[in-house]
């Protein structure tokens, strides 16, 4: 569920920014589990005023996104109201071969990987981000994926996920951290590599796999092995030392 | 898709019966096409204050209308915003014997049915009634259902979409139409007849049978036969005349 207001500003993204998303970001999940997208239904509760064109570019941004990964737009509610644009969207995937990828599995001396570079995405990879479908199901054809996670909250909170989820730890090496250049261009208190740790909605995918798996992958350019799963804890090393990997990133606030 | 101040007022109603009603609105669609429901998926937005205790009693309400019709919550999503109580909920449903019931299919001469009392739902049947799931897989073990929709903008819309689906038209018999004792309670310049007839959120199945399936399904008498379909036209007889029937209900509106 995207709201105007939370996870976009209408003003700023416009309507076909914000359907692609709504579809995207269903995508980035099904890909998280190496499946294929199969049927989308989208519900939306439109502002009364200006909903009809809203509407329709919102539709334009779901279909592009839709046609780009072979994916029936299958049902829906349309919905009138007062307040801000809200669009959510529910994605049905088939598992593929090996069967569905999950957050547990990965243990002690697999090898962690990503998909692509991490950090800044608020400079517009948050909307425009392609989901990673095509890559998890070419890496679930030739490797044993032993755990997945699409990386929505933060390299180091969808880590620890799937740590927790998996009962291991795992160290990262700060060099092998892909940062972005969107990263590098944030103007605040933060380093490069704290945003590539930090920032949410990269959406690229982040998975465990052995060690012989690993070489194999080494020899694709576009992935990125940055450290291995170990016993416990959340480590970061740098320089020869390892420090505490606190899972920064981020969370939807309840009063 | 409910929406806080256009489907319900969360003041009001409360949060259970938003979640039970969230769900109940898709188990009357799913009820609508005779089949199972087996899997649900939530999204939500919740206000920041008091969102914690909002969820968990949404979430009650759920609860209660997936265990009553033997359906999982499988997923969702879970966001806060500073805006009001939104709720979205994707059922998954399973076709039984003869496959999904449509819209299409009545033809002229079909009997029409509906499986209870209609108008007034204003006054807590919007958010307490119970879809017509059993009724829907009983009567489909039973009859060929030509056509069927679920009457929630109103019975007489929801008639010109299954006469528009079908390419026939229907002629209701006004004495024939059940009247409930809440469409009487209405103080308006509406008669109870017109309340039965344009009152949206009733929630009851509306469907088409042979005359042969018809005449059997009479000795139920929780069922009523409205009318008949006819080869066009939508008609509303009584005291010997026939007037033409609007598809007056509830309507979006955008501009």
């Amino acid at each position: 569920m995207l709201l105007d207001g939370s996870c976009f500003r209408l003003a700023e993204a416009g309507p076909f920014r914000v359907g692609r998303k709504a579809l995207a970001v269903n995508l980035s999940d099904i890909a998280a589990m190496a499946a294929k997208p199969v049927a989308a239904f989208a519900a939306v509760g439109l502002p009364r005023r200006g909903g009809r064109d809203i509407a329709e570019e919102l539709f334009r941004g779901l279909r592009s996104m839709a046609d780009q990964f072979d994916t029936a737009i299958a049902g829906g509610d349309t919905n009138s109201w007062d307040g801000p644009l809200v669009i959510s969207v529910t994605l049905v995937g088939e598992p593929m071969g090996r069967g569905p990828v999950r957050r547990r599995g990965a243990q002690p001396g697999d090898w962690l990987f990503v998909t692509g570079p991490l950090g800044g995405s608020i400079h517009g990879k948050h909307l425009d981000f392609t989901p990673r479908v095509n890559e998890a199901l070419q890496l679930h054809a030739v490797v044993n994926l032993h755990a997945m996670i699409d990386i929505s909250d933060g390299l180091a909170t969808d880590l620890a996920k799937l740590c927790a989820e998996s009962r291991c730890g795992a160290a990262v090496r700060a060099e092998a951290v892909p940062i972005s250049d969107d990263a590098r261009k944030m103007d605040d208190n933060l380093s490069p590599l704290e945003h590539a740790l930090r920032d949410g909605e990269d959406f690229e995918l982040l998975f465990a796999v052995s060690p012989e798996d690993g070489r194999r992958l080494l020899a694709d350019g576009a992935l990125c092995q940055i450290g291995e799963c170990v016993a416990d804890g959340l480590w970061l090393e740098r320089a020869g030392t390892r420090e505490p990997l606190a899972p920064q990133g981020y969370e939807h606030k309840l009063e």
